[in-house]
Formats: C-alpha cells, sequence, structure tokens
C-alpha cells in the first residue's frame, strides 16, 4: 500500500480514538436530548455540562459562559452579527484585518451591505497586524473589533493582549459599546491560551481543528455580552443557540478539549521540533523558497511556503499523487481561484501567492512522516519547475 | 436493574447500530475535509455526495436539492428567514399556522419585529389547518407559507398537497413570489414524503429524529429557489451555507435516510400495531382520558392524551421514577412554564393543555414495552387523582 501522510491538520484533524471511545455512548445507550425532562434527558444534560466545563478550562473561561454551536463558522457569525445586531443603534463601524478567514471576512463584507462601516487593518509584510493601527482606526461608532489570534493560512499570531487590554482602557475611558472577538479556531489546541488575559469579549472555536469531529464548536462569550440570536427556536444555550444539542459531538468536543489541555506542552514541543526540522531542511533541499509570514511570531505546527516559479495546485496534486496531503490555502477557499487574500495582504505577487503550500503538522505526525516529504517533496518541486518556462527564464538570466 | 422504557422518540432517537457502523470510519482513518481537494477530501467529498444522494431518495427530491445543516432548527431558520430576507422587496407577509414547531414561530415573531406581517392559520379542534383559511390569508405581498407537514407534538398531518397546489395555481396567475415551506422534521422516516406531490419549495428535515445522531439536519430546496444565505463563510454547499461539512454527521444522516426509506412500511406497521393497542389500552384502564388531535391524520407512532384531573408534569416524573420517558410537550420547549401553544391551538382549557402527555414510539418500542406502561401508567395516574382536590371534587359532584 502506497503510504499517506497527511499534512493538513489546519484544515481538519482525525478524531482521537480516546475522544471516539467517549463520545460514542452518547450515540446509543445514552442517547437522550439534553433538554428533556426524564432520566435519559438528565444523562446527557450532565454530558453536555461536563463537556463545558473541559471547554470552558481549555481557555481558561468559565462554563456558563460557552455557547455551544456547529462550528468555528457558526461562532464567527453568531459572534460578529450578533453583537453588531445588537448595537446597530450606538454606532455602525467594525474594526477588523485583512487576514481573517471567510467566516469572519465575509460576515463583515454581508455587514458593509447594511450600512456598516468596515475598516480592515494592514498586516504588512510579516502577517501581523499592528496595535498602532487598531489605535488608529477607533472610531467613537466602533462597536466591535474582530481580529484572529491565530492566522490559518500563515500561522501568524496577533497581539490580541495588546488589543484586549487598549479596548480595556478604551471602555474605561467612557466608550463603552466595544467589543473585541477573536476567531481562536486555529489556535486552541495549538498555543497556551487565557481569555482573561487575552482580554478579549468572545471567542471562537472548532471541534475539528482538535481532534473532535467536524460539525461541533463553540463561542466563548464574557458574561454580560448580550448577542442578536442568530439561530432561533427553543431555549438551548441558556437562549443563545436554539436547536437539540448535539450531545455526542459536545461531549467529543470536551474530551478533546480535556486532552488538549492536558498534552498541551507536549504537543507543541513536538510539533515545533518535527516543524522547525522539516523546514530547515527544506531550505537545504530546494532554492528559491520562501517562508511567508512572521517566523517567530506564530503557531507550531504550521509551515507556509512559496516556492518560486510554480504553481501551488499543481504542486499539491502532485505531492497528492505520491500520498502527501498538503494544502494552497484554507479548505474553506477551495473552488476558488483568487490568490489568496492572506499572503496578497503580505505585500506577495500573484505569482508568489499562488506558488504556496500549507504544510501544517499535528499531534500524530511522525519523523518518518517528514522524512518521506522531504524525499518527495525536492523533486516534486524540481520537475514542476523544469517545466515552467518562467522558472527556467529566470534561472537562464540569474546565470548570465 | 430497573426496567426502562423510552417512548420519547419524537424528541429524539438513539443511533440505529449499522448507522454508527457507516459513520465511524469518517471519524477516524476516513476524516478528510471535504472542502480539501487532496485524496483524503475527495474521499470525505464522496461521501458526502452519496449522502446527498441517500438523503435526497427519502423525499424523492434531487441530491442538488439538499442544503446539509446542523439541524432540524438551522433548516427550518435557512428556510424562513432565507426566503423572506431575498424578497423583501416583493412583499413581507407570512402565512404560517398556529402550532408551528418553536424554530418557525420563533422565526416568524422575529420577522414581525422587522417589519413583516404575519398570519396565523388556526386549526380547529382537530389540530389541522384549512386550505379555505390559507386561500382567505393570502394577500398581494404574501411571500412564503410555511406550515409544518406533521405536528411534533400531536402528530397531525397538515394539507400540505392541497396547499403546494394551490401555491402553484397562484404562481401561475401571476404572484410569482410565493413560496411554500413545510417543516417535515417529525415526519421523514415516519410517513411516505414525495416533495413532487407536495408542491412545497422548501422543506426541514432532522437527523436524529431518524435515528442519525444529534447536530446533522438539511433543507430541500426546490432548483431555482434562491435563499438569502444565513451561516456565511466558504463555499460549502453550493455557497448556501458556509462551514466545514460535518462529514460523519452527514454519512450517518445518509445511511439512516436509506434505512428509514426501506423499512418505512415496516416501520409504519409496527408502530400502528403497538400505538393503536396502546391507545385501546389507555381507553380501557384508564377514565376521563382525552386524545389530542385527529385521530385519523396523524404520524403512526404518537399519542398525545390529556388526563383530566392532573398535571402532566407530575405525571412525567412519576413514570421516570418508573423508568418511562415521556415528555409534556416538544423538548425544545421544556424549561417554559406555559401550557402547550399547540394545545391552546386546539381550545384545550389551560387546565387540560397542562394535562397532557406525549408517548412517542420508535422502531425498536416492543410489545413488553407497551405492556409494561400500561401496568405503571393506571396506578400512577390513579395515585395523582387520588391526591387532587379538583378531580376529587368533580368525581363526587358526577356521584351526586
Amino acid at each position: 500500500m502506497k503510504r499517506r501522510v497527511y499534512l493538513d491538520y489546519s484544515s481538519t484533524t482525525p478524531v482521537d480514538e480516546r475522544v471516539v471511545a467517549a463520545m460514542l455512548p452518547f450515540l446509543t445507550n445514552k442517547f437522550g436530548n439534553a433538554s428533556s425532562v426524564h432520566s435519559f434527558g438528565q444523562e446527557a444534560r450532565a454530558a453536555v455540562d461536563r463537556a463545558r466545563a473541559q471547554v470552558a478550562d481549555v481557555i481558561n473561561a468559565r462554563p456558563n459562559d460557552i455557547v455551544f454551536l456547529s462550528g468555528g463558522t457558526e461562532a464567527n457569525n453568531l459572534a460578529v452579527r450578533g453583537v453588531c445586531e445588537m448595537n446597530e443603534a450606538r454606532g455602525r463601524h467594525i474594526i477588523t484585518s485583512a487576514i481573517e478567514h471567510s467566516a469572519v471576512r465575509e460576515v463583515c463584507d454581508a455587514m458593509e451591505r447594511h450600512a456598516w462601516t468596515v475598516t480592515r487593518l494592514p498586516v504588512y509584510n510579516n502577517g501581523i497586524v499592528r496595535l498602532e493601527d487598531v489605535r488608529a482606526a477607533l472610531r467613537p461608532d466602533t462597536v466591535l473589533i474582530t481580529v484572529m489570534l491565530a492566522n490559518n493560512e500563515i500561522g501568524t499570531l496577533q497581539p490580541i493582549e495588546e488589543i484586549g487590554a487598549f479596548v480595556r482602557e478604551t471602555r474605561a475611558g467612557g466608550h463603552r459599546h466595544l467589543w473585541l472577538h477573536t476567531d481562536a479556531v486555529q489556535a486552541v489546541g495549538r498555543m497556551n491560551i487565557d481569555v482573561e488575559n487575552l482580554g478579549c469579549d468572545l471567542l471562537s472555536m472548532s471541534g475539528h481543528k482538535l481532534y473532535a469531529p467536524k460539525g461541533v464548536g463553540g463561542l466563548y462569550v464574557r458574561r454580560g455580552v448580550r448577542l442578536a440570536r442568530q439561530n432561533i427556536g427553543g431555549h438551548q444555550e441558556r437562549e443563545r443557540r436554539g436547536g437539540t444539542e448535539s450531545v455526542a459531538g459536545i461531549v467529543a468536543f470536551g474530551a478533546a478539549a480535556e486532552l488538549a489541555r492536558t498534552e498541551l506542552d507536549a504537543r507543541i514541543t513536538h510539533l515545533l521540533l518535527l516543524r522547525n526540522r522539516f523546514e530547515a531542511e527544506v531550505v537545504r533541499l530546494i532554492p528559491d523558497v520562501i517562508f511567508n509570514g512572521d517566523r517567530k511570531h506564530r503557531l507550531p505546527h504550521l509551515s507556509n511556503i512559496s516556492f518560486d516559479g510554480i504553481e501551488g495546485d499543481g504542486l499539491l496534486i502532485n505531492l497528492d499523487l505520491n500520498g502527501i496531503a498538503v494544502s494552497t490555502g484554507s479548505a474553506c477557499a477551495s473552488g476558488s481561484i483568487e490568490p489568496s487574500h492572506v499572503l496578497r495582504a503580505l505585500g506577495l505577487t500573484d505569482q508568489l501567492a499562488r506558488a504556496a503550500i500549507r504544510f501544517s503538522l499535528g499531534k500524530d505526525t511522525t519523523d518518518e512522516d517528514v522524512d518521506y516529504v522531504l524525499e518527495v517533496l525536492p523533486r516534486a518541486v524540481k520537475s514542476l519547475r523544469d517545466m515552467s518556462p518562467t522558472y527556467q527564464k529566470r534561472l537562464s538570466h540569474a546565470v548570465i
């Protein structure tokens, strides 16, 4: 059988077998509706409550501040629209970054069509927003600042702690209708997160990025922050999200969150070792590579590399034929023919943006996986470059 | 161990073991993101496509007309808000019934706060809307008719086929901005459904009512019907619903839909036999019971009975102590102290509405389960009535 190496953990992760074991009973014998009064319901309710505490723990929140949802996209939708719709009488201005995930970006775009104004902060060539830009963008009618904690394509960490301090200070100064949301979908389980330190009011999470199933996520909502409901019908989630609780999914999310918390340090160490070795070897083995995004302030598992002269899509397919799974951007952007908005925000040319590949490692990635990729990748890049007229031309110029 | 009998299949169902077997690989080794380009993604994509065909088959729809969502509540939200927001320039009037599930009812209520007008059709004492009332309610600015296919508390079937024919006729007459949505969450898997016969434009489904897990559902959207997106971000579901596809949940929904289709006749026969025997025995064993809703035009698995003189909540708890799970209304209404809006729409007094219990059977309900309930229930009702001053008083009057 052909070797298969999955280096696309930023797109999604397999469910940890311990998480599968935790959720299975809630599909079969403990199948009650958590909103039912009887013992089957109580059993489900207790499991949901436990999961809520587990998810809260991973970001140092209170259990009641966690709203369970269908995923990170719904979390981002509820956060942005929920705050904006609730506060439109107070102002109609949003500050965001130029590199948000589409679930924030497209919601902000939609708000613009509803008479909101959106300021998109630049990220310069390192892929990081600057506090001074946030400060300069603030207007009396600013209601929401939404900046991701870690970018999904290049992994760069944003200065949420500094922005959080600025928001608290601004509120203390009398601008009380200002909230800070951060999309932490990529960050949870890959870095230490403490909502008190961050000073955010809302924080989005997704189960399937941390070894829980797809279809479950959560939004941290600081006590006292009121949101306009989006999914309406029923009293679930303390009136913040209607619909029967996805009990098995929630239990899985809780179990995965607990594992992420207890194993965090070990996972980070493991990822950094593999990722840094991978990058060092790529530099050694392949000429003309560009690492995209700040190499210091970023998640430990991700490497975004432009291979000058090639098309990322072509390389992706070549690697896939060799059993290696990577991506060119976010999976959510698949089907788009536009070069990545994130890479363009870094100032990359369209050509270099199209030449990019995202390698994202996971807790189950092995040294042998990396060895295999390091064996295949240089050959693949070389064969594509050999067929690339632009690269050949540039090479010949360089020689002359 | 105490016997446990679950008669709350309208609240939720256990996942069929064959469905668990179908979904498990998509949690573990086939864990790809269906939007990823590589082979892991393709594998997931193929599974989602297969499930889409399976779900389409159960309602005689085309696969492309199925949008996968996080559940029935999201389906109802997307249908109602999606049609209304897309067409608000054409009119701002909705026709609905007085007995919709909260996921339709509360969304209609919310539309009223956005300058929409809502006509709520009566259901008379049989719990069924009348076509003549739909006809009378139609206005030039009517955009949406949303009436459920089968009620969740009393199981009554609504005349969607007649309403569908009326809608087609109305559209043919020039009122083109009119769409018909039906909430079929309770009906799928419990009756034969054909969207062509029904003539509806949108139809809501929920996985966990038909032995798939909670957290997955679908909306049938007839080709050509345009909806304003609700969950935004990403190109998934042909731009109709952003967010990573819940692959394992969707596969489970598909597998459950296929089982529901192939086993439908057998399930209905089984349910009718058990339910009808249960009701006949209840009448024989317990005086002063009222069956709520039309007893002919209703789902085969459900029985809603008011036990005069008692509080449904008290009976529910008594039965629960004996291991029997039933409900007083929908699980989604739990936590509410209001008597059921459905039972009040039938014209029941608050007292009789509060005296109601919903028994809902499932494919795994056995004769022994029913026997056990028939053993416990009469005693439970009697003991509660013995403590009920109003019931005792009425009894003594009757004797005099």
